[in-house]
């Protein structure tokens, strides 16, 4: 059921557009999923996520076993019937979040120990457990469960987390196999830090276990704008080129660019949906503060000529009022102008693929942020 | 441009049905109207308010003076171009608020100085300032600077509370009809605490004064439920049927219903959206407190049959998880069943007043809340 085609593929760069199938419909890429950690993207419904342009969003495996769990979730058949969101989810492995949120995370010959960060009850993460959580979450695509490693890290912290991320990923497809796999697909995530030769070896070794799609994992933990971008444009290459390739965690506007030229189809990100409760709103020009007192009276909307439900009812004078009031419709109606921003950055970004104009789309979009 | 017309007295009781227009459309009476303090009923759009079957809306004048100020609303031309709500609008005079929220207010000839409550400025409200205030926001219908007491207040503080109500009533209106009037109408307030000498004294003071509308004033401040009623009761009758006669601040469905049956039109109250962002979600048959542990997998909406947003397409499990998870989403869809609730409980009621049937249905009401 789950399928990829590339209906398009830049002729001066890696760029690259194309159609991702999945049990709730197909994708198209590049994309940008927005995050809805708890079974909600922060503060929006699923019919804003739908006008903004929005085409699958990213769960949370750790944050949904923890709450509400199985049982309340299986009650309603899985994510999709819970939250209302009937288009594709991806959901992450919980792996993540275990080593950078949870307690005393620890990894044992099994997968890994560790402490909810809500109640300090002990819970084990295991690749078959991860799989097991996906299933019954009942996301369209699943992710192996990997470790990742901070920056910097040493080639030997590097090494071993690259071992067990590929101990696991063999372990998470065996489980899926078992399973059935059925219409969920499963990702594999290469790891190896910044060292090119664990990230080969990676890569290649996953290749070989020929997943649904691929993703680079461990970027944008730290390191500077130069080695991820770097390590990016290694990597990616080395991953088969008929299967999706999803940049994990990543990224600014300006990184998305950049990463969709050296040929990524997938991005997640809570970018937008953060700093939109923090009152920045992006814009073609950069980020404008709400806050900034010379929005007092400033009757624009946050983007003047944007289509989004905000920029085409409210002022940014309205806008900063509601947010220095703390007014709750201050962050959804930032996050809705943000995300329909990201979402439809990407849009422009395929459109341009498709018509072999991107490498232009692109210096325009740098010529732009310079004025 | 201001009118009101009873369109149907019921036979068995002072119920009755209406319609008032005004310079932003026509509001169907008996109605309850939204609190939307700083510009915002909180938590939804002007969308969600109309199609849950709001007419109009109540904003708070003390609230929107000190922020966002004139300049900023003055930039939009009032308050229903700075929120986009293009329904009719109601103000309260600030009144209320100096005397409960803001700091040190005191009543001096002019009217009354206080100091703000986010930073201590200090200002004062007269019966003058109040009116241009509403002037610059622009609302429908602007209400009369009114001095209430709280409960109990002793006969010689109720004296005092009325006779600068009627003063500063006196005022207001002088202050309005120099303004010009125009399409703003001016609501009278009737004060006398809960001593049926006053409220008669102050009825028939005001109803001289020839307002475009009354209210009671000094209701549900702490009074016993019968005391209220009784108040109510006494005080109705006293004003002019042929203009609209508003309860303000009050209340529960079972005290709309009772006040609808003596001869009340209209309402306003922050019990929908205060007690929707604190988990409690009114039904036909109670309210429901959406964080009980019987609610964990329940795949029932808040309340089954209710056509709103809400019911239509989320369940009390995935409203207990959003709640118990502190998600924005929590509120927004807690007030959008709330607000539906009441504002269709007073469409209900004006249906069945119109058949004649408002008596039975009141009936009905107690006999659904007993089961």
């Amino acid at each position: 059921m789950f399928g990829f085609n590339v209906l398009k593929q830049s002729t001066k760069s890696r760029a690259r557009a194309g159609v991702i199938q999945t049990a709730h419909g197909p994708v198209e890429t590049p994309v940008f999923m927005p995050v809805g950690t708890l079974g909600s993207v922060k503060s929006v419904t699923p019919e804003e996520l739908t006008a903004s342009g929005v085409q699958i969003i990213l769960g949370n495996t750790y944050h949904l076993y923890l709450r509400p769990g199985r049982e309340v979730i299986s009650r309603f058949h899985g994510l999709h019937g819970f939250m209302n969101w009937h288009g594709p989810i991806l959901t992450d492995s919980g792996g993540f979040q275990v080593f950078s949120l949870a307690k005393l995370a620890r990894v044992t010959a099994e997968g890994v120990a560790f402490q909810s960060h809500i109640d300090g009850s002990s819970h084990l993460l295991t690749p078959e457990i991860s799989i097991e959580i996906q299933g019954w979450l009942g996301s369209d695509i699943m992710m192996c469960l990997d470790q990742c490693t901070a920056y910097p890290a040493s080639f030997e912290a590097a090494e071993r987390a690259e071992e067990t991320t590929f101990d696991w990923a063999r372990r998470c497809r065996d489980a899926w196999r078992s399973a059935g796999g059925g219409h969920q697909a499963l990702f594999g995530i290469v790891q190896g830090g910044m060292h090119q030769e664990l990230r080969r070896k990676s890569a290649e070794r996953l290749a070989a276990l020929d997943f649904s799609g691929y993703a680079l994992g461990g970027l944008s933990v730290g390191e500077p704008l130069d080695l991820m971008l770097q390590t990016a444009d290694f990597s990616l290459p080395l991953l088969p080129d008929e299967k999706p390739k999803y940049i994990m965690g990543v990224g600014r506007p300006e990184d998305l660019i950049d990463l969709v030229c050296l040929g990524a189809d997938m991005f997640d990100c809570v970018l937008p949906t953060r700093n939109a409760r923090n009152g920045q709103l992006f814009t073609a020009d950069g980020t404008l503060t709400i806050t900034h007192a010379w929005h007092r009276t400033d009757s624009d909307p946050p983007e003047p000529g944007c289509a989004c439900y905000t920029c085409r009812n409210y002022s940014r004078a309205y806008l900063r009022h509601l947010f220095l009031s703390r007014e709750l419709l201050a962050y959804r109606l930032n996050t809705i102008h943000n995300v329909h921003f990201f979402v439809d950055f990407l849009r422009r970004i395929r459109e341009a693929i498709l018509k072999d104009e991107f490498e232009d789309f692109k210096k325009r979009f740098y010529e732009n942020r310079e004025i």
